[in-house]
């Protein structure tokens, strides 16, 4: 990934979206800042973070001032922050709503990681939130920005692999540190599910383009196991659509990391796997003829987003996620708990025509 | 595989294990008879068919000759020939019982191909008339006897996964004859549950060693197909084992052949992929080391279960998969069947212990 | 592999060819004889071994009788059946010269395992013996008759891969036992290079069309080794054709079972690996665009030789691979020992054209 | 790659070793400067480029400022850069001598890219003038820093595959700008042999320790290409080791990108495919157990050279790949093209031991 110094043009510099990011964490150093640098449409303005120091040297090291290092508290001053039109929400996932919340006040568009909250009454919040304040808000689902999700969804939806009967998905990896704030069921919502789970879930409604009619699910939590306390480790949900399709998804903070999608028509199936890693995402299309790997030049998923979401604030146009995409995602990991909970299929309310919850698609990244 | 002259070691041939092929259909054709001819211990004696010209045809190229086929009005006469000492029966799974215990009355050991019968009464009357005559039974699973599945199988139990958390199958093919006997109810006992499906769930029960606890699934009939006016063309279902071990599985007619299996635990994973053809099975092993495919002498699949029947007859001893195996699938399949009918759990007796329901295992085929 | 019944059609019988397969070794007994149960076009009337009665019992598993196997010394008697049309000749190599002599004088066609002869002249009178006798003659090139070698073939000559630039090819494995006439000169003619290595030369012949202007080779006899006290271990080749394509070829009895051949175009390339084994030959033909690993029906290549010769002998136009194509690799390969010995290079006598030393080619297989 | 922020440990800051950077083409800025902030023990401290107005933007997306940056003409200034201890000399082969004497002249330590010079007086020229000032010298040869490398290094030093009996590697990519300096011999020394066939060249010698007695090479270079009016397109070179090993090898400016090594054993083969990416590098050891696929943690391979040298300088001992180890490769290159223009074999000076040309191996990179 090249280095990309920010003031090479200095006028493209004034188009791009200025983003604070919310959250010093894990993903943010490793992942968005870097990306950030990459981004064609948006730039980071400002950080948020609860250790000034930490934020003083990301500022430098991507050429801000300690100036734009924000505490929490300090969060509204933003506000102020004519460059800064937007924020990235990296926080825990119970903390979104607070943030999200306070950012559309201040009149900043909201890009919020997965899930977008901890259930379907705080993601609806979010949503509600940011429609009264009348700022944009996308769900951060990178596997809906990358062409090689892009090609799977046209290999399913232009009819290559001939009509699909069934899916198949895993992700499951090891959540080994038991004083993570992922197994607060206070702090995440609940476990692997809405961490990882979310993964398959949200891929096999964007590939098929559709919504599940019924879920099915069961659940473990071992009894003696210190990480597990609060939340399930593994997670089995079965999920119905219309015309007889089913997927099979499995969800653990037990297994050693497999991340894969099939998908099983009557002409041909596609398999990714790995499906949902940052990089390296592999798509193999097998039918009668034999077995086809495409070629994907090299992207960055977050740039992606990035870009994406400034795009859509510039042209003020619905992003391909929005809020709802997010809400659409608790509805049915609630309904897949309520399943798991009583041992009972749990019906959802049927959801008619394609992409219902999502808005204008990305620029053709399938075609690259 | 090498062309083994029969009669090359004549004192041999006395002590192998003289059987007759009951039905000569592509299995038999294509498989069973090139395979018998690789045995060790068994050699096929006799055909019986309902086309006494193909019968002849095929008799001549294994050096039988036209006294050695028999119509199935004839079957009785086996009784007469003592160098016939079993049968192996590959009719429509309807017409297992009947042969079954016509050749059991006549004396002979039987081997029947899976599913054992058309439910679990139809097998259970078949274990028990070869009871009664006290003729040795083994259900045909030919994936309990290859290298391949031993190598799988002894990944899981020796713990070179860590602890398992998770499993997952797909068994799949298209079946486009609407002719075909396997898609009328009466003759196959349901549509790819039972012919392919079975593949999934007798190998995640052999893989663990031991019983599910309860199922749960979901069936999909297509309402305008001619193929499938008596049976369904998908089904995926959930076994639930103790420890909160899961399995989803899913089998259909519709959709282009796939076989799989992981199995996922918390220290490493493994795949089976292609995992139930006659040749070519692949296993892989990942953990944290990396990957390894390990490599297998070729064989064949059919020998070996031949060999083991052969051997077991000669020996007295249970065979690995006996009748009881193939009962306890059609058991676990009735669940299924009723739970996707009434979209609810199923609970099954539970079964405490190791291979409850198998007999002495076959001659280390993983250490090949 | 189905067991097909040789009398299934007898008026099919008769109009297929009977061969006589002269030398009961590995290849006969476990691909051979097997193969020539499934062949369409040819069968197998008559055995010739030194060992009566491993004649007698292959004979009688192929449904022949005593009467149809004869010792070398009786193989002038084959003159007399006149139901044997051709001969399969599958003897060490320096044997090839006068069995094919004999069996073109009995009016026999020849079919006979590569290398044809031992060396140029040897093999080139078997060209003209067969000439003068007005009896066909073909080498048996088993993967100038697979529909992957084929595919591979067209790839290259249809310009799937733009200008073909480089070539690479290696064919080793080990050859441990020192016993082996493989490893004595007089009868081999030398050691991995005309076993192994003739697959790599060959195929590179194959996949251009076109022959090589001049060769250099390297090879290696370690001092201390039993095995090979007559014959190289090693031998690496380079070829050189026109407009400056060159081809590296590795061969070897010296290291673990490896088969390849690539082929390096300006806008894509091909892997074949494993390039040579009896089955389960993998291609996978690279591009700008990805991956793509055709899929081909499963068949017997040795069934695919008979069909192809028994088809030329009825036609009596040029089979595909004829004595003269034998006898160029034989020119070949007589320069790079040649080279090997001098440390030169050395030039080959400039062929134009495209499949010089070609017949008609066999029927569509690249298109199964 | 997270991204590192320079300032965070101040103390760290100042016992790393700052390099100017020297020449900010393609390699530079999509690879080198985001792997120096990734570097534990080197950091960038100046820039040299003949275009500031790029050099500023990069040294501020660096952290550095407008008075770290350097033309060519003011390349003497860095001697008063106490902090810039080292140079990465990144410029068209036939500037490395130029500018590694300037740096070695003022003192500073010198990193160079492969290859080393535009052919061995050149090349000795870079080490008798490190010599003379006293400072480090290192190629760049970033596949001997590579755990994937030095795995395969393991395998066969350590006798996992048996004896070593024959090498192959394949490194050919498509040049397509005829401008381009690496297309004009006066600036790059020749074509694709000195830029991506050095590659197999020196792995193969990385990976035996050893050095060959002989080369023979053969040529092309097309009569019609306006790209390839000074260089070669192609170079096909076979290697001869002690022994009887041989090691082919092919190099190209004229085919889609491919890059391999195989090394093939008595007892086991390793493949490297891809070989020689910057990322993404694959390791397949293969013997009758099976293929072992090892895990190896993701990384930087120009941060791992920026360490090692950096550690070097810190110690003063010779680093692993030192000026000696490039000046050997030119030394066989200049046979390779000596052998392709007299279409003789060229021996080479013997060259007893191990390793003779390398210094003190990097930290067990092997071992992640």
């Amino acid at each position: 990934m090249p280095l990309k110094p920010q003031i090479e043009h200095p006028e493209a510099q004034n188009r791009r979206v200025g983003f604070a990011v919310v959250g010093l964490g894990k993903l943010s150093v490793e992942e968005l800042l870097p990306a950030a640098r990459t981004s064609e449409h948006a730039y980071v303005a400002a950080l948020v973070t609860s250790e000034p120091d930490k934020g003083e040297a990301f500022a430098l090291a991507l050429g801000l001032t300690p100036d734009d290092v924000y505490t929490y508290e300090e969060f509204g001053r933003l506000r102020e922050r004519s460059d800064v039109e937007a924020v990235y929400i990296v926080l825990p996932n119970s903390m979104h709503r607070e943030y999200a919340l306070r950012a559309a006040e201040a009149g900043k568009h909201v890009l919020c990681e997965k899930p977008l909250g901890v259930n379907v009454a705080d993601a609806q919040a979010i949503v509600d939130g940011c429609a009264q304040a009348g700022v944009q808000l996308m769900t951060a689902y990178r596997c809906q920005y990358t062409p090689e999700h892009w090609a799977a969804r046209q290999a399913v939806q232009e009819g290559r692999l001939g009509k699909v009967k069934l899916l198949d998905s895993i992700h499951v990896q090891v959540e080994d540190d038991p004083e993570v704030w992922r197994l607060r069921l206070g702090l995440a919502g609940g476990g692997p599910l809405p961490d990882v789970g979310i993964y398959s879930l949200n891929t096999v409604r964007f590939v098929l383009g559709q919504e599940p009619e019924w879920v099915f699910a069961a659940q473990h939590r071992p009894q003696d196991d210190p990480r597990f306390t609060e939340v399930e480790e593994s997670v089995s949900f079965m999920l119905g659509f219309g015309g007889g399709v089913i997927a099979n998804c499995l969800t653990s903070y037990g297994a050693l990391k497999t991340s894969t999608l099939r998908v099983l028509g009557e002409e041909g199936s596609l398999l990714m796997d790995p499906a949902f890693p940052y990089q390296g995402v592999k798509l193999t299309i097998e039918d009668e003829a034999g077995r086809f790997e495409p070629s994907f030049g090299s992207h960055d998923q977050f740039a992606r987003e990035f870009d994406h979401f400034a795009q859509r604030v510039r042209s003020g146009q619905t992003p391909w996620t929005p809020g709802e995409e997010g809400v659409q995602d608790h509805i049915i990991m609630d309904a897949i708990y309520q399943s798991a909970r009583s041992g009972q299929v749990v019906q959802l309310k049927k959801v008619e025509g394609q992409d219902v919850f999502r808005g204008i698609p990305p620029e053709v990244p399938g075609q690259e």
